[in-house]
């Protein structure tokens, strides 16, 4: 099976908004063994949409068709008035819609929905209603010569709960592409790790593709055939396995999707608790700690010490420190972290500090320049880095160092004792 | 002049990689008066590109096409065969092209470029050639049935580079399409937004759309038209400044493209400081205040306050309200936004606590219950919110809330007594 996606909204025409629907449910199809084969943006404007519609009907091989984007409460949302001309259909008034509309709006926004919402009760006549549990507008789904076509909203975290629905809906098929899971490695550069790798690329069959995909920080590894044989493909496992065994210090996915994740999981398995005070990162590591379901399991509390004051007051960073080496200093870093090891009586403290830019920068201390620095029974481990991204990027790259220095600690205190070590070959039934 | 974009790449359809030319490219466009009426994705197939530029070349209003990606130098980059042979034209070696990827490779590699590199110096007969200076793979332009196409490598830095030469061969003619600045609310929802935006609509010239755009609890407003008249432009503006004016308590553009840098230069311009004491969004409001350069200039510092230790320690919550009205109640919010307000001296203390799940929820006390409070010299004002996303948009909502009020805090106590203001009106100069 094959599939189009067709993205509407003026926004992703204007470059106004990137997109991340298509981009996101490209990912499900293929995880699902579907390649899109067309993936289209138009803009709010009946003709476009009908355009588009048309052209991707004339395509045999499409059979499964998701239209995202246009199902607002607005007079600029034309995609039901389209669909319906497309396919030579009228709009019907669904009382149900309608009363799951109200209902959306009474319980959780507590007041009657406005008089334009009733909009997004018309369906086409035929169409299968899907309902929306995370909005007010109703999607829907047809079936016109032998293709499935959805129709969802296109708020995000919308679509992401329509693809729930598209996807128990999918025929059970066997696959004609297959991407393997993505092997995540931290601490290790794209060019060192192609290095490390190519020894073993003769265990690759010539059928697979392999890819690496530098991402912040991380550098990403999979490989993908569209046309394989099961040997090859059980082959082309291996080999990955191979690899991470190789790299296994660097290599973080068995712990978590994410490097967060990762070094969560392995906090909370080993009993550990996590403090942070943060300077240049400004509560993006405990932002992004916090992300993980459980997290207060293993992290204590943050402190985002941005003023001289805050840094004395709360973690007693002495102001002689402050005074001689400066806020941004391998000492400071070192206080940080031990004072927050020792105020939140946690095992692990980490403290960051270091000018994010784009102003605040000086010969000696340039901008990019960040300390971060590790205190754990075993003492404090202080690292440099001199990143050279604007703002956002210092500041992520600094977050993520913060996680690689947490992932190599445990790592090399713990070697593989961790029960989800098992995850690496947790993918291959076989194993 | 209208405009269509074709991306080439199975890692586009594949979810692998988001797209970011295309994105890049319709700003680009539009900033010149050039709306992209269609933008498609398709893999390195040749009958999917053929299927494209044949669909594209068959709508009279488009112009302007530009294809990108699939130059490269391997068996899988097929945009050249394809290009040739939608238009039928067979493919000329270019020996100057040629010439020009040996001298980059040994000008900027030191080595001669390998054998398949040949394959870049491959042109459709007819197209003038574009010659790359941040890669190997020329680009080139074909006139074919009164439209432009330009071919363009699809490596983001060496797309930008072509930008510049499609740039310069654009005719200079009046602008065929124009959008509005965007205006930017928070505080109010799609649908009570347009019902309050109706009584003006009849200012708004009919040559002109409106759009309303959700994003994250915000809505941006803005107009835009494909044919009009100077006046009609003019009227448009007048609409928009009018809508903005009613609603002026909700509309924060003015002061900030974001609603962090908002309220950061709201605070920074009558030299207010702020503290931040977060429990269930574990940093992220510090993180986004913390992405506005100069952020230091007023805040102070952060509590990510996530034990009831912490709470208790570092902001004087008392173990009686912990045990008897709980951590996530309005008392602990109070208490926290008092207590960064005194513990950092700042003038704004803002305490948020809540339940972010998906763990945690109780009948009483669900998922997504959030109360977030702000200490100030007039008292301390706490709001309820029940917000029904997962862990993730839950803290992105609370942290949004938070910041919403702050910026009504800012607004109701200095109305418009703020530099920033000016930019209400700065963007059409006549005012």
């Amino acid at each position: 099976m094959k599939a189009a996606i067709l993205g509407i909204g003026t926004e992703l025409l204007t470059g106004l908004v990137r997109d991340y629907n298509a981009y996101f449910l490209a990912q499900k199809l293929v995880d699902k063994g579907i390649l899109p084969q067309f993936i289209l943006f138009v803009p709010d404007q009946m003709e476009k949409i009908v355009d588009a519609l048309q052209f991707i009907m004339k395509e045999e091989e499409v059979k499964l068709v998701i239209v995202s984007g246009g199902l607002g409460p607005t007079e600029d949302d034309l995609t039901r008035e389209a669909v319906a001309q497309a396919f030579g259909r009228s709009l019907i008034f669904s009382p149900e819609a309608w009363d799951r509309i109200q209902f959306f709006y009474r319980e959780l926004r507590n007041t009657e929905p406005p008089e334009n919402n009733r909009r997004q009760a018309f369906i086409p006549q035929g169409a299968e209603i899907l309902y929306n549990e995370r909005g007010t507008a109703p999607g829907f789904k047809l079936e016109v010569n032998g293709k499935s076509i959805f129709v969802i909203p296109g708020v995000p975290r919308e679509a992401e709960f329509f693809w729930s629905l598209i996807e128990k809906d999918l025929p059970r098929e066997e696959e004609y592409f297959y991407r393997s899971p993505i092997f995540k490695f931290c601490g290790i550069g794209e060019s060192n790790l192609a290095k490390e790798v190519e020894p073993f690329l003769r265990h690759l069959p010539s059928s697979f593709n392999l890819a690496f995909l530098p991402n912040y920080g991380e550098v990403w590894l999979y490989v993908y055939s569209s046309r394989f044989s099961p040997e090859e493909k059980e082959s082309a496992l291996i080999f990955l396995e191979e690899v991470a065994r190789h790299l296994d210090r660097f290599f973080f996915s068995p712990y978590g999707d994410t490097l967060e994740e990762a070094v969560g999981n392995m906090m909370k398995e080993k009993g550990l608790k996590l403090g942070l005070a943060e300077s240049c990162t400004g509560g993006l590591v405990a932002n992004r700690i916090t992300d993980i379901a459980g997290s207060s399991q293993y992290f204590e509390r943050g402190y985002v010490v941005y003023s001289n004051e805050a840094k004395k007051e709360d973690l007693k960073v002495p102001e002689e420190i402050l005074q001689e080496k400066g806020a941004v200093s391998e000492e400071t870093a070192r206080f940080l972290a031990r004072g927050v090891r020792h105020k939140g009586k946690v095992d692990l403290g980490l403290g960051i500090t270091g000018i994010a830019g784009p102003g605040g920068g000086s010969k000696e201390k340039p901008v990019g320049l960040v300390y971060i620095a590790l205190s754990s029974e075993e003492g404090v481990r202080v690292q440099k880095f001199h990143f050279s991204g604007d703002r956002l990027m210092n500041k992520r790259f600094a977050s993520q160092s913060a996680l690689v220095m947490i992932f190599q600690y445990l790592k090399e205190k713990f070697g593989n004792e961790f029960n989800y070590h098992q995850k690496l070959c947790g993918f291959r039934p076989s194993l």
